[in-house]
Protein backbone atom coordinates (compact mmCIF):
# COMPACT_ATOMS: atom_id res chain seq x y z
CA UNK A 1 0.00 0.00 0.00
CA UNK A 2 1.51 3.76 -0.93
CA UNK A 3 1.69 5.62 1.83
CA UNK A 4 1.18 8.90 0.80
CA UNK A 5 -2.17 9.40 -0.58
CA UNK A 6 -2.68 12.63 -2.89
CA UNK A 7 -6.64 11.65 -3.65
CA UNK A 8 -9.43 10.64 -1.86
CA UNK A 9 -9.25 6.91 -1.83
CA UNK A 10 -12.51 5.68 -1.35
CA UNK A 11 -13.17 3.31 1.83
CA UNK A 12 -9.41 3.60 2.64
CA UNK A 13 -9.43 1.19 6.00
CA UNK A 14 -6.13 1.38 8.02
CA UNK A 15 -6.31 -2.26 8.77
CA UNK A 16 -4.51 -2.30 5.28
CA UNK A 17 -1.85 -0.46 6.46
CA UNK A 18 0.43 -1.94 8.57
CA UNK A 19 1.47 0.01 11.59
CA UNK A 20 4.84 -2.15 11.91
CA UNK A 21 6.14 -2.01 8.42
CA UNK A 22 10.11 -1.52 8.36
CA UNK A 23 10.86 -2.78 5.10
CA UNK A 24 12.24 -0.16 3.37
CA UNK A 25 14.97 0.17 6.17
CA UNK A 26 16.54 -3.43 6.06
CA UNK A 27 19.18 -2.62 8.17
CA UNK A 28 17.11 -2.49 11.35
CA UNK A 29 16.94 0.10 14.07
CA UNK A 30 21.28 1.15 13.73
CA UNK A 31 20.66 1.55 10.01
CA UNK A 32 17.17 4.16 10.44
CA UNK A 33 19.46 6.00 13.26
CA UNK A 34 22.33 6.36 11.07
CA UNK A 35 20.10 7.66 8.17
CA UNK A 36 18.29 9.52 10.06
CA UNK A 37 21.06 11.71 11.52
CA UNK A 38 22.95 11.94 8.16
CA UNK A 39 19.27 13.54 7.09
CA UNK A 40 19.17 15.70 10.07
CA UNK A 41 22.22 17.53 8.70
CA UNK A 42 20.50 17.84 4.96
CA UNK A 43 17.84 18.98 6.81
CA UNK A 44 19.58 21.87 9.08
CA UNK A 45 21.17 23.20 5.60
CA UNK A 46 17.30 23.38 4.03
CA UNK A 47 16.37 25.03 6.81
CA UNK A 48 18.66 27.82 6.91
CA UNK A 49 17.88 28.42 3.28
CA UNK A 50 14.15 28.65 4.11
CA UNK A 51 14.91 30.90 7.22
CA UNK A 52 17.57 33.22 4.79
CA UNK A 53 15.00 33.03 1.74
CA UNK A 54 12.32 34.85 4.06
CA UNK A 55 9.69 33.86 1.95
CA UNK A 56 9.30 29.85 1.88
CA UNK A 57 6.85 28.56 4.24
CA UNK A 58 6.73 24.68 5.35
CA UNK A 59 3.69 23.64 7.89
CA UNK A 60 3.75 19.99 9.05
CA UNK A 61 0.50 18.49 10.75
CA UNK A 62 1.57 15.74 13.05
CA UNK A 63 -1.43 13.57 14.19
CA UNK A 64 -2.76 9.84 15.60
CA UNK A 65 -4.44 8.25 18.29
CA UNK A 66 -2.95 8.86 21.72
CA UNK A 67 0.82 7.85 22.63
CA UNK A 68 1.30 7.35 19.03
CA UNK A 69 4.13 9.43 18.91
CA UNK A 70 3.44 12.96 18.35
CA UNK A 71 6.04 14.87 20.57
CA UNK A 72 8.56 12.14 20.40
CA UNK A 73 8.79 12.73 16.53
CA UNK A 74 9.14 16.34 17.03
CA UNK A 75 12.36 15.78 19.64
CA UNK A 76 13.97 13.37 17.18
CA UNK A 77 13.36 14.55 14.05
CA UNK A 78 14.16 18.74 15.11
CA UNK A 79 16.24 18.78 18.09
CA UNK A 80 19.49 19.61 16.23
CA UNK A 81 18.26 21.87 13.88
CA UNK A 82 18.19 25.55 14.61
CA UNK A 83 15.70 26.76 16.63
CA UNK A 84 15.33 30.23 15.21
CA UNK A 85 12.61 29.30 12.20
CA UNK A 86 11.39 26.12 14.25
CA UNK A 87 8.26 27.03 15.46
CA UNK A 88 5.75 24.63 17.28
CA UNK A 89 2.45 25.37 17.86
CA UNK A 90 0.57 22.69 20.34
CA UNK A 91 -3.22 22.76 20.05
CA UNK A 92 -5.21 21.69 22.86
CA UNK A 93 -8.87 21.94 24.43
CA UNK A 94 -9.53 25.50 23.20
CA UNK A 95 -10.12 28.20 25.48
CA UNK A 96 -13.43 30.22 25.54
CA UNK A 97 -12.11 32.60 22.92
CA UNK A 98 -10.62 30.25 20.56
CA UNK A 99 -13.81 28.02 20.63
CA UNK A 100 -16.06 31.05 20.45
CA UNK A 101 -14.57 31.85 17.02
CA UNK A 102 -14.84 29.01 14.20
CA UNK A 103 -12.61 26.29 14.05
CA UNK A 104 -9.95 27.55 12.09
CA UNK A 105 -10.02 31.06 13.67
CA UNK A 106 -6.71 29.96 16.25
CA UNK A 107 -5.42 27.62 13.78
CA UNK A 108 -5.09 30.80 10.90
CA UNK A 109 -3.26 32.27 13.92
CA UNK A 110 -0.06 30.01 14.15
CA UNK A 111 0.83 29.28 9.97
CA UNK A 112 4.23 29.74 9.59
CA UNK A 113 4.92 33.34 8.47
CA UNK A 114 7.95 33.40 5.00
CA UNK A 115 11.04 32.03 6.28
CA UNK A 116 9.25 29.57 9.00
CA UNK A 117 8.83 25.92 9.66
CA UNK A 118 5.98 25.61 11.83
CA UNK A 119 5.12 22.08 13.30
CA UNK A 120 1.06 21.52 14.03
CA UNK A 121 1.42 19.29 17.36
CA UNK A 122 -2.49 18.58 16.57
CA UNK A 123 -4.43 20.56 14.59
CA UNK A 124 -7.76 21.72 12.44
CA UNK A 125 -8.10 18.09 12.85
CA UNK A 126 -8.92 17.49 15.75
CA UNK A 127 -12.33 19.70 15.26
CA UNK A 128 -13.06 16.32 13.30
CA UNK A 129 -12.34 14.07 15.67
CA UNK A 130 -13.63 14.79 19.32
CA UNK A 131 -16.85 15.87 17.98
CA UNK A 132 -17.54 13.06 15.71
CA UNK A 133 -16.61 10.89 18.75
CA UNK A 134 -18.52 12.81 21.50
CA UNK A 135 -20.91 14.10 18.98
CA UNK A 136 -20.74 17.60 20.59
CA UNK A 137 -21.25 19.14 17.27
CA UNK A 138 -24.10 19.02 14.97
CA UNK A 139 -23.71 15.92 12.28
CA UNK A 140 -24.42 18.64 9.32
CA UNK A 141 -21.70 21.21 10.83
CA UNK A 142 -19.47 18.43 10.92
CA UNK A 143 -19.45 17.60 7.44
CA UNK A 144 -18.94 20.92 6.37
CA UNK A 145 -15.87 20.96 7.92
CA UNK A 146 -13.81 18.46 5.80
CA UNK A 147 -14.45 20.80 2.62
CA UNK A 148 -13.61 23.72 4.62
CA UNK A 149 -10.48 21.73 5.75
CA UNK A 150 -9.67 21.40 2.15
CA UNK A 151 -10.60 24.40 0.65
CA UNK A 152 -8.42 26.43 3.80
CA UNK A 153 -5.35 24.29 2.60
CA UNK A 154 -5.69 24.86 -0.46
CA UNK A 155 -5.50 28.46 -0.20
CA UNK A 156 -2.49 28.10 2.14
CA UNK A 157 -1.09 26.40 -1.15
CA UNK A 158 -1.88 28.69 -3.49
CA UNK A 159 -0.29 31.59 -1.42
CA UNK A 160 2.80 29.95 -1.00
CA UNK A 161 3.07 27.02 1.83
CA UNK A 162 4.13 23.67 1.54
CA UNK A 163 1.97 21.30 3.71
CA UNK A 164 2.87 18.40 5.00
CA UNK A 165 0.59 15.74 6.96
CA UNK A 166 1.70 12.78 9.25
CA UNK A 167 -0.92 10.34 10.39
CA UNK A 168 1.38 8.34 12.65
CA UNK A 169 -0.19 5.09 12.69
CA UNK A 170 0.06 2.56 15.63
CA UNK A 171 -2.34 -0.11 16.84
CA UNK A 172 -4.00 -0.92 20.09
CA UNK A 173 -1.59 -4.05 21.13
CA UNK A 174 1.52 -0.62 20.92
CA UNK A 175 -0.96 1.35 22.52
CA UNK A 176 -1.34 -0.65 25.61
CA UNK A 177 2.30 -1.49 25.88
CA UNK A 178 3.02 2.03 25.41
CA UNK A 179 0.13 3.31 28.42
CA UNK A 180 1.67 0.52 30.50
CA UNK A 181 5.23 1.73 30.75
CA UNK A 182 3.80 5.28 31.49
CA UNK A 183 2.31 4.09 34.42
CA UNK A 184 5.33 1.87 35.32
CA UNK A 185 7.56 4.23 34.61
CA UNK A 186 7.34 7.06 38.11
CA UNK A 187 8.92 9.88 35.89
CA UNK A 188 6.32 8.63 33.09
CA UNK A 189 3.11 9.05 35.09
CA UNK A 190 2.23 12.63 34.76
CA UNK A 191 2.48 12.29 31.02
CA UNK A 192 -0.92 10.26 31.31
CA UNK A 193 -4.01 12.05 32.62
CA UNK A 194 -7.17 10.68 33.89
CA UNK A 195 -8.73 12.21 30.14
CA UNK A 196 -6.52 9.95 28.09
CA UNK A 197 -7.12 6.86 30.12
CA UNK A 198 -10.86 7.48 29.50
CA UNK A 199 -10.61 8.06 26.20
CA UNK A 200 -9.22 4.56 24.97
CA UNK A 201 -12.50 3.45 25.24
CA UNK A 202 -13.38 4.96 22.01
CA UNK A 203 -10.01 3.27 20.08
CA UNK A 204 -12.45 2.34 17.74
CA UNK A 205 -14.74 5.27 16.74
CA UNK A 206 -11.26 7.49 16.76
CA UNK A 207 -9.80 4.94 14.14
CA UNK A 208 -13.27 5.45 12.40
CA UNK A 209 -12.61 9.18 12.54
CA UNK A 210 -9.49 9.11 11.41
CA UNK A 211 -10.65 6.51 8.11
CA UNK A 212 -13.09 9.30 7.24
CA UNK A 213 -10.10 12.08 7.52
CA UNK A 214 -7.62 10.27 5.27
CA UNK A 215 -10.62 9.82 3.14
CA UNK A 216 -11.67 13.22 2.21
CA UNK A 217 -8.69 15.46 3.03
CA UNK A 218 -5.90 13.97 1.53
CA UNK A 219 -5.46 16.00 -1.86
CA UNK A 220 -2.90 16.35 -4.13
CA UNK A 221 -1.32 19.69 -2.52
CA UNK A 222 -1.75 18.69 0.83
CA UNK A 223 -1.42 14.33 1.17
CA UNK A 224 -1.33 12.50 3.92
CA UNK A 225 1.57 10.29 4.97
CA UNK A 226 -0.14 6.80 6.79
CA UNK A 227 3.31 6.70 8.58
CA UNK A 228 3.80 3.41 10.19
CA UNK A 229 4.64 4.20 13.87
CA UNK A 230 5.16 0.67 16.13
CA UNK A 231 8.47 1.18 15.44
CA UNK A 232 9.87 4.75 16.91
CA UNK A 233 13.09 4.54 14.72
CA UNK A 234 11.11 3.90 11.50
CA UNK A 235 8.78 6.56 11.93
CA UNK A 236 11.54 8.82 12.83
CA UNK A 237 13.32 7.94 9.47
CA UNK A 238 10.23 7.82 7.73
CA UNK A 239 9.25 11.72 8.76
CA UNK A 240 12.68 12.93 8.10
CA UNK A 241 12.93 11.68 4.33
CA UNK A 242 9.57 12.48 3.69
CA UNK A 243 10.26 16.21 4.73
CA UNK A 244 13.83 16.13 3.38
CA UNK A 245 12.27 15.36 0.34
CA UNK A 246 9.93 17.62 -0.03
CA UNK A 247 12.14 20.37 0.87
CA UNK A 248 14.86 19.28 -1.82
CA UNK A 249 12.02 19.80 -4.22
CA UNK A 250 11.84 23.63 -3.77
CA UNK A 251 15.25 24.18 -5.05
CA UNK A 252 16.22 26.72 -2.65
CA UNK A 253 18.91 29.28 -3.10
CA UNK A 254 20.42 31.24 -1.03
CA UNK A 255 18.69 35.08 -1.67
CA UNK A 256 21.08 37.89 -3.74
CA UNK A 257 22.46 40.69 -1.55
CA UNK A 258 19.94 43.76 -2.11
CA UNK A 259 23.35 46.17 -2.73
CA UNK A 260 26.31 45.41 -5.26
CA UNK A 261 28.92 44.19 -2.56
CA UNK A 262 31.61 45.75 -4.78
CA UNK A 263 30.31 49.24 -4.67
CA UNK A 264 30.85 48.62 -0.87
CA UNK A 265 33.70 49.22 1.67
CA UNK A 266 33.31 49.19 5.17
CA UNK A 267 35.21 51.76 6.31
CA UNK B 1 32.87 45.23 36.62
CA UNK B 2 30.02 42.59 37.64
CA UNK B 3 28.11 41.84 34.43
CA UNK B 4 24.82 41.81 36.12
CA UNK B 5 22.80 45.00 36.04
CA UNK B 6 19.90 44.24 38.96
CA UNK B 7 19.57 48.13 39.75
CA UNK B 8 19.35 51.40 38.23
CA UNK B 9 23.53 52.36 38.12
CA UNK B 10 23.96 56.31 37.38
CA UNK B 11 26.75 56.82 34.46
CA UNK B 12 27.14 53.28 33.31
CA UNK B 13 29.42 53.32 30.56
CA UNK B 14 29.93 50.91 28.10
CA UNK B 15 33.31 51.45 27.87
CA UNK B 16 33.76 50.33 31.18
CA UNK B 17 33.32 46.85 30.32
CA UNK B 18 35.48 45.10 28.47
CA UNK B 19 33.87 43.21 25.25
CA UNK B 20 36.88 40.98 24.76
CA UNK B 21 37.24 39.69 28.57
CA UNK B 22 36.87 35.20 28.28
CA UNK B 23 38.49 35.31 31.82
CA UNK B 24 36.54 33.74 33.70
CA UNK B 25 37.10 30.38 31.01
CA UNK B 26 40.87 30.29 31.53
CA UNK B 27 40.87 27.41 28.89
CA UNK B 28 40.35 29.24 25.95
CA UNK B 29 37.50 28.17 23.03
CA UNK B 30 38.14 24.36 23.85
CA UNK B 31 36.83 24.94 27.57
CA UNK B 32 34.25 27.03 26.66
CA UNK B 33 32.98 24.62 23.72
CA UNK B 34 33.00 22.07 25.73
CA UNK B 35 31.85 23.67 28.90
CA UNK B 36 28.79 24.99 26.64
CA UNK B 37 28.15 21.39 25.56
CA UNK B 38 28.08 19.67 28.91
CA UNK B 39 25.60 22.52 29.61
CA UNK B 40 23.00 21.83 27.00
CA UNK B 41 22.49 18.72 28.81
CA UNK B 42 21.21 20.47 31.43
CA UNK B 43 19.91 22.73 29.78
CA UNK B 44 17.60 20.04 27.62
CA UNK B 45 16.34 18.20 30.84
CA UNK B 46 15.64 21.59 32.65
CA UNK B 47 13.80 22.81 29.65
CA UNK B 48 11.71 19.13 29.96
CA UNK B 49 10.94 20.06 32.95
CA UNK B 50 9.37 23.37 32.33
CA UNK B 51 7.22 21.66 29.27
CA UNK B 52 5.90 19.48 31.84
CA UNK B 53 5.06 21.61 34.15
CA UNK B 54 3.02 23.62 32.09
CA UNK B 55 3.45 26.17 34.02
CA UNK B 56 7.14 28.20 34.20
CA UNK B 57 7.67 31.26 31.65
CA UNK B 58 10.84 31.94 30.67
CA UNK B 59 11.40 34.95 28.36
CA UNK B 60 14.72 35.19 27.01
CA UNK B 61 15.63 38.86 25.54
CA UNK B 62 18.95 38.98 23.05
CA UNK B 63 19.65 42.88 22.07
CA UNK B 64 22.87 44.14 20.18
CA UNK B 65 24.52 45.81 18.33
CA UNK B 66 24.50 44.43 14.16
CA UNK B 67 26.38 41.53 13.64
CA UNK B 68 26.80 41.09 18.10
CA UNK B 69 25.39 37.84 17.37
CA UNK B 70 21.59 37.23 18.05
CA UNK B 71 21.34 34.73 15.67
CA UNK B 72 24.70 33.17 16.45
CA UNK B 73 23.53 33.26 19.97
CA UNK B 74 19.98 30.96 19.33
CA UNK B 75 21.47 28.98 17.06
CA UNK B 76 24.72 27.68 19.45
CA UNK B 77 22.49 27.51 22.86
CA UNK B 78 19.32 25.83 21.65
CA UNK B 79 20.30 23.74 18.96
CA UNK B 80 20.37 20.40 20.29
CA UNK B 81 17.56 21.42 22.98
CA UNK B 82 13.60 19.84 22.28
CA UNK B 83 11.94 22.68 19.79
CA UNK B 84 8.91 21.84 20.80
CA UNK B 85 8.72 24.52 24.11
CA UNK B 86 11.36 26.86 22.63
CA UNK B 87 9.65 29.11 20.42
CA UNK B 88 11.86 32.54 19.15
CA UNK B 89 10.18 35.58 18.03
CA UNK B 90 11.83 37.80 15.80
CA UNK B 91 10.55 41.73 16.12
CA UNK B 92 11.47 43.60 12.71
CA UNK B 93 10.40 46.73 11.30
CA UNK B 94 6.78 46.87 12.62
CA UNK B 95 3.48 46.29 10.08
CA UNK B 96 1.08 48.70 9.71
CA UNK B 97 -1.19 46.89 12.45
CA UNK B 98 1.89 46.53 14.49
CA UNK B 99 2.84 50.22 14.26
CA UNK B 100 -0.43 51.10 14.73
CA UNK B 101 -0.80 50.03 18.31
CA UNK B 102 1.16 50.40 21.31
CA UNK B 103 4.95 49.61 21.44
CA UNK B 104 3.97 47.02 23.66
CA UNK B 105 1.33 45.30 21.91
CA UNK B 106 2.92 43.16 19.33
CA UNK B 107 5.32 42.18 22.16
CA UNK B 108 2.36 41.23 24.17
CA UNK B 109 1.03 38.60 22.11
CA UNK B 110 4.39 36.74 22.01
CA UNK B 111 5.28 36.49 25.40
CA UNK B 112 5.82 32.85 26.82
CA UNK B 113 2.89 30.47 27.84
CA UNK B 114 2.86 28.29 30.51
CA UNK B 115 5.94 25.23 30.13
CA UNK B 116 7.37 27.68 27.38
CA UNK B 117 11.05 28.98 26.84
CA UNK B 118 10.40 32.30 24.34
CA UNK B 119 13.71 33.82 22.69
CA UNK B 120 12.92 37.50 21.94
CA UNK B 121 15.14 37.98 19.05
CA UNK B 122 15.53 42.03 19.41
CA UNK B 123 12.13 43.49 21.24
CA UNK B 124 10.60 46.32 23.00
CA UNK B 125 13.66 47.35 23.36
CA UNK B 126 14.09 48.40 19.94
CA UNK B 127 11.19 50.99 20.44
CA UNK B 128 14.01 52.81 22.91
CA UNK B 129 16.86 52.74 20.29
CA UNK B 130 16.05 53.46 16.79
CA UNK B 131 13.30 56.03 17.48
CA UNK B 132 15.82 57.56 19.60
CA UNK B 133 18.58 57.62 17.61
CA UNK B 134 16.72 58.52 14.25
CA UNK B 135 14.60 61.09 16.41
CA UNK B 136 11.35 59.24 14.67
CA UNK B 137 8.86 59.38 18.51
CA UNK B 138 8.97 62.80 20.32
CA UNK B 139 11.43 62.90 23.29
CA UNK B 140 8.24 62.93 26.02
CA UNK B 141 6.71 59.47 24.83
CA UNK B 142 10.06 58.29 24.92
CA UNK B 143 11.00 59.06 28.22
CA UNK B 144 8.02 57.21 29.65
CA UNK B 145 9.00 54.58 27.66
CA UNK B 146 11.58 52.81 30.00
CA UNK B 147 9.07 52.97 32.58
CA UNK B 148 6.53 51.28 30.93
CA UNK B 149 9.20 48.54 29.97
CA UNK B 150 9.94 48.00 33.46
CA UNK B 151 5.90 48.15 34.71
CA UNK B 152 5.51 45.80 31.94
CA UNK B 153 8.78 43.49 32.51
CA UNK B 154 7.18 43.80 36.26
CA UNK B 155 3.76 42.53 35.95
CA UNK B 156 5.30 39.49 33.76
CA UNK B 157 7.66 38.55 36.52
CA UNK B 158 4.79 38.94 39.17
CA UNK B 159 2.94 36.95 37.09
CA UNK B 160 5.16 33.94 36.90
CA UNK B 161 7.86 34.68 33.84
CA UNK B 162 11.43 34.09 34.35
CA UNK B 163 13.14 37.14 32.15
CA UNK B 164 17.22 37.19 31.34
CA UNK B 165 17.89 40.19 29.16
CA UNK B 166 21.25 39.65 27.38
CA UNK B 167 23.15 42.50 25.62
CA UNK B 168 25.68 41.23 23.71
CA UNK B 169 28.86 43.59 23.97
CA UNK B 170 30.89 43.90 21.15
CA UNK B 171 33.28 46.77 19.99
CA UNK B 172 33.40 48.76 16.94
CA UNK B 173 36.77 47.19 15.55
CA UNK B 174 34.60 43.66 15.95
CA UNK B 175 31.71 45.11 14.00
CA UNK B 176 33.79 45.82 11.09
CA UNK B 177 35.51 42.80 10.76
CA UNK B 178 32.50 40.74 10.96
CA UNK B 179 30.97 43.16 8.08
CA UNK B 180 33.66 42.68 6.25
CA UNK B 181 33.69 39.18 5.92
CA UNK B 182 29.79 39.23 5.64
CA UNK B 183 30.61 41.70 2.45
CA UNK B 184 33.80 39.13 1.48
CA UNK B 185 32.28 35.74 1.81
CA UNK B 186 29.76 35.03 -1.17
CA UNK B 187 27.17 33.07 0.48
CA UNK B 188 26.91 35.68 3.27
CA UNK B 189 25.92 38.69 1.53
CA UNK B 190 22.40 38.25 1.50
CA UNK B 191 23.13 38.73 5.08
CA UNK B 192 23.89 42.18 4.73
CA UNK B 193 21.73 44.90 3.85
CA UNK B 194 21.77 48.26 2.38
CA UNK B 195 20.23 49.72 5.42
CA UNK B 196 22.45 47.91 8.16
CA UNK B 197 25.68 49.49 6.37
CA UNK B 198 23.94 52.87 6.87
CA UNK B 199 22.65 52.14 10.32
CA UNK B 200 26.31 52.10 10.88
CA UNK B 201 27.18 55.78 10.70
CA UNK B 202 25.19 55.99 13.62
CA UNK B 203 27.25 53.70 15.94
CA UNK B 204 28.23 56.29 18.51
CA UNK B 205 24.19 57.32 18.89
CA UNK B 206 22.89 53.82 18.99
CA UNK B 207 25.86 52.91 21.89
CA UNK B 208 24.89 56.08 23.94
CA UNK B 209 20.76 54.70 23.42
CA UNK B 210 22.04 51.33 25.12
CA UNK B 211 23.76 53.10 28.13
CA UNK B 212 20.74 54.68 28.99
CA UNK B 213 18.60 51.16 28.33
CA UNK B 214 21.53 49.67 30.85
CA UNK B 215 20.98 52.45 33.13
CA UNK B 216 17.08 53.12 33.38
CA UNK B 217 15.83 49.14 32.88
CA UNK B 218 18.06 47.09 34.91
CA UNK B 219 16.20 45.62 37.69
CA UNK B 220 16.16 42.86 40.18
CA UNK B 221 12.92 41.08 38.51
CA UNK B 222 14.64 41.60 35.38
CA UNK B 223 18.69 42.17 35.23
CA UNK B 224 20.25 43.13 32.53
CA UNK B 225 23.45 41.07 31.49
CA UNK B 226 26.29 42.61 29.62
CA UNK B 227 27.68 39.89 27.62
CA UNK B 228 31.06 40.17 26.34
CA UNK B 229 30.91 39.17 23.25
CA UNK B 230 33.87 40.10 20.78
CA UNK B 231 34.54 36.13 21.45
CA UNK B 232 31.97 34.14 20.16
CA UNK B 233 32.72 31.03 22.06
CA UNK B 234 32.88 33.08 25.44
CA UNK B 235 29.30 34.70 24.49
CA UNK B 236 27.96 31.31 23.66
CA UNK B 237 29.21 29.93 27.06
CA UNK B 238 28.45 33.27 29.37
CA UNK B 239 24.62 32.86 28.18
CA UNK B 240 24.20 29.17 28.49
CA UNK B 241 25.77 29.32 32.14
CA UNK B 242 23.19 32.35 32.87
CA UNK B 243 20.31 30.39 31.54
CA UNK B 244 21.49 27.26 33.44
CA UNK B 245 21.84 28.75 37.02
CA UNK B 246 18.67 30.80 36.42
CA UNK B 247 16.76 27.72 35.74
CA UNK B 248 18.21 25.75 38.36
CA UNK B 249 17.39 28.29 41.03
CA UNK B 250 13.64 27.66 40.20
CA UNK B 251 14.02 23.89 41.60
CA UNK B 252 11.64 22.55 39.40
CA UNK B 253 10.28 18.92 39.46
CA UNK B 254 8.51 16.47 37.17
CA UNK B 255 4.75 16.77 38.36
CA UNK B 256 2.64 14.22 39.50
CA UNK B 257 -0.34 12.56 37.87
CA UNK B 258 -3.85 13.86 38.68
CA UNK B 259 -4.61 10.51 39.20
CA UNK B 260 -3.79 7.06 41.44
CA UNK B 261 -1.30 5.54 39.36
CA UNK B 262 -2.51 2.07 41.75
CA UNK B 263 -5.91 2.03 41.05
CA UNK B 264 -5.63 1.88 36.80
CA UNK B 265 -5.32 -0.52 34.93
CA UNK B 266 -4.53 -0.92 31.41
CA UNK B 267 -6.49 -3.62 29.70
Amino acid sequence: MDTVLTKKTKNLKLKNFDPADTSPCKGGKAEAEERTDRLREELSSLQELIAASGRDKVLIVLQGMDTAGKDGTIRKVFTGVNPQGVNVASFKTPTRIEAGHDFLWRIHLRVPIGGEIVIFNRSHYEDVLYPVVHKTVDKKTIEKRYGHINEFEKMLTDEGTLILKFFLHIDRDEQTKRLRSRLETENKQWKLSAADIAEREFWKDYRKAYEKILTLTSTKYAPWHIVPANHKWYRDLYVMQALVDALKALKLKAPKPDYDPDSIEIK
